[in-house]
């Protein structure tokens, strides 16, 4: 098998969900580190050799470079106990995926890099003209999530799967950006059925 | 095999994709039009059958209902010839998957969307404040897409997938939001070869 190697900023939420799908699944995970606050992944020797677009993360298998967390998820879960074995529910599961890259990770995580990471005084006013809507729609996801998870322990099937990896990592964190936890309870005791897995693994 | 139903608005690429991958499958697909700028997607028998979040498309199978266009590519697709046969490039399907819903669309379909539907003088000042970077995000992602093409026939392996086709749709008419086609040599080859497919079908 070719080795894995995690190119990555800890404290991405894009990141840690590969290594949580790894640590559910028991894959050995090499990690190489990149602070994006300093620019790492813009030098020339990463651009060149992981990701010409700068963008983390990237999981390395062997020679070959695959960005995009939730494919690489894919990748390290397929036929695996974290893939539903119907065919409607692998797709269902994709559903969660696209809507967490769609219309969670882009207000949810944004608004957590810009309070937590930038820090509102440092923001553009481009940025800041862009906090309500994010922030509406952020609210909007978590609601969507909630009124799903009120009658199911899991987005798919009978079992955590990869819409579960995948959304997991952003909402844990969300009140980093603001967002109020305990506005959506259905999310947040499928957030400790999530924690409880075995084999889970905390983010840094 | 349960009836396929597509709920659409025929202008939608998102729409457009689920068409397209049904036609080169050679699947029958029953067509649900709604007219998005009249709110047929906001009321009640929509949000309560179709769709909680009133977001089209939604690929209705038998009675099971499955947004995110490329959530339902993929139910089309599964084992069939648009779908690589190697875990890495099924993987690598995904990413440009993930990458048209997170880079692409979202700055050239909302463009397009703006100024060919709405019109720039209707755009609230929200709107109109967003435009450079979307402009500058969609120009980044046919850049990449360019590039990437620049000594490929396809995006992934040595055929048409449904990275292709996701991608297709909203690049086809990105002129619409400003875009210049021209610029990106590679992309218009591309176009052609998506074009050329046996089954392959316009937008209307």
């Amino acid at each position: 098998m070719d080795a894995l190697t995690l190119h990555e900023d800890p404290r991405s939420g894009n990141c840690y969900k590969i290594r949580l799908t790894a640590a559910l699944l028991g894959k050995r995970v090499k990690r190489v580190q990149y602070d994006i606050m300093k620019g790492d992944t813009r030098r020339p020797e990463f651009l060149q050799s992981v990701n010409a677009t700068g963008r983390i993360p990237v999981l390395q298998i062997g020679d070959r470079f695959l960005p995009e967390s939730n494919a690489a998820c894919w990748y390290l879960a397929e036929s695996s106990a974290l893939m539903p074995t119907d065919a409607f529910q692998r797709a269902d599961m994709l559903r969660w995926m696209f809507f967490e890259q769609y219309s969670h990770e882009p207000n949810i995580a944004t608004l957590r890099f810009w309070l937590m990471f930038v820090g509102e005084s440092n923001l553009s006013r481009f940025q800041k003209d862009q906090i309500m809507a994010k922030r509406a729609g952020g609210e909007a996801a978590l609601a969507v999530m909630d009124e799903h998870l009120a009658e199911r322990d899991w987005f798919v099937g009978k079992g955590a799967t990869l819409a579960d990896i995948a959304l997991y990592p952003y909402t844990h964190v969300c009140e980093a950006g603001g967002f109020r936890l305990h506005d959506y309870p259905a999310v947040c005791r499928w957030l400790k059925r999530v924690s409880g897995l075995p084999g889970y693994v905390p983010m840094d």
